[in-house]
């Protein structure tokens, strides 16, 4: 398995896709050049264009002999600046990043200011009007726990089991800048923007604090605010049993 | 005066220079098509190549009458995504951005990793060997006060009086982030590059803690460590008597 960090903005996301460039395709290419083999990769998430990642895993099956020390460095050298990929080692044959996983986190930033920020513009969600960040962090608190996020899910998804459980929701402040951390056993498609955008809603007055509960129970996505936008998010950290 | 904020990855420098692309150009160009004036502008500080800025200032004078709280919304609606005018007030004729100016803040980033940083590739200069912070707070104090650095200023620059006063410096650290802040009355051209270079030597072992005495005393700019690369840098914000 490989650790991986990237700058999503110039990516389409981490899935192939036709006509496009994606992360995956990025390493595939630098495997190819090191070992000669077409290598598929599994990835624990699969982000969307313009998302980024501090810490997403990915694992594949090598027939070349390459040695795990080697590998670091030889895809990077292959790469491009924007794709890092941090460390790598054996794992078992049944490791799969995605099932294997036990938890994931996510960071989403908010910049949090009447005037747009340059600096941070491909790394933050800009929101003009002022966020309370008591009531987001009231809001959120309701959101603890294990719960059925049905509403919180974008459409397009295959998934059937629509019961996670967040183990916290942390909200930083420092100057504009507002990060909020998520950490889960797991996020279904788009669950972390689409809460963002209805804590957002609830920081700006143009909804309660009450709403959350309604939300949950509605299992409606159309009940819950909006999708935050991809460029706020990072994938920080994919947790696997030790 | 307006304050601005901007990326300075895609940019020559504040500078205008021919056939390359400055910040000073896209707000003039910008203020051109407002004012339908060719507006000079006086910036407090000449970030060069890939330096960034949270709060350069820049002042002009308009024959137009525009509103000064129409300026902001006019300029940002015709400036690229990085660059941002954040305010705008008007002051008295006899200001000067550069002249005017009390002390200046800037800030520093390295990240310290033995693998780079995709996210932070253009915000930091990226140090592999590790870096001890105590050893660095160390040596800085030897530059707080007024001193003569005269050896931390690169060669280019036509300024005569190169006494300085370094009010404080702050190095915070946070994972591989490292943030240097730098506050003073003043800085010769490359001067806080200067003194990052020179404290990540010694951070590193490559020279010893005393050496800051010996170099301020030489007057010597090849006595000093090398300088730090641009994207480090943020012209973090100018202060004015008030």
């Amino acid at each position: 398995m490989i650790e991986i960090e990237y700058d999503g903005t110039n990516y389409s996301g981490w899935q192939i896709q036709p006509n496009a460039r994606s992360v995956q395709e990025e390493i595939m290419k630098a495997l190819k050049k090191i070992t000669n083999e077409e290598i598929k990769l599994n990835a624990a998430g699969r982000t969307d264009a313009g998302v980024h990642a501090k810490g997403q895993v990915a694992n594949f099956y090598l027939n070349a002999s390459i040695p795990t020390n080697r590998i670091v460095p030889a895809l990077n050298s292959n790469l491009a600046q924007d794709i890092t990929v941090l460390n790598a080692k054996e794992v078992p044959l049944d490791f799969h990043a995605r099932y294997s996983a036990e938890s994931k986190k996510y960071l989403y930033n908010i910049y949090n200011s009447s005037t747009r920020s340059s600096l941070f513009r491909n790394y933050s969600y800009h929101v003009t009007n002022k966020l309370s960040i008591s009531k987001m962090e009231n809001a959120a608190k309701k959101l603890i726990g294990t719960h059925d996020f049905k509403a919180f899910m974008s459409s397009g998804s295959s998934v059937q089991d629509t019961v996670r459980t967040i183990y916290t929701i942390k909200i930083d402040k420092h100057n504009n800048n507002i990060c909020l951390s998520f950490h889960g056993n797991g996020f279904l498609y788009n669950m972390v923007r689409i809460i963002v955008g209805t804590l957002v809603e609830i920081g700006t007055d143009k909804r309660p604090i009450e709403d959350i509960e309604q939300i949950l129970l509605s299992k409606d996505r159309r009940k819950a605010g909006h999708t935050a936008p991809p460029q706020g998010l990072i994938l920080e950290k994919v947790y696997y049993p030790s």
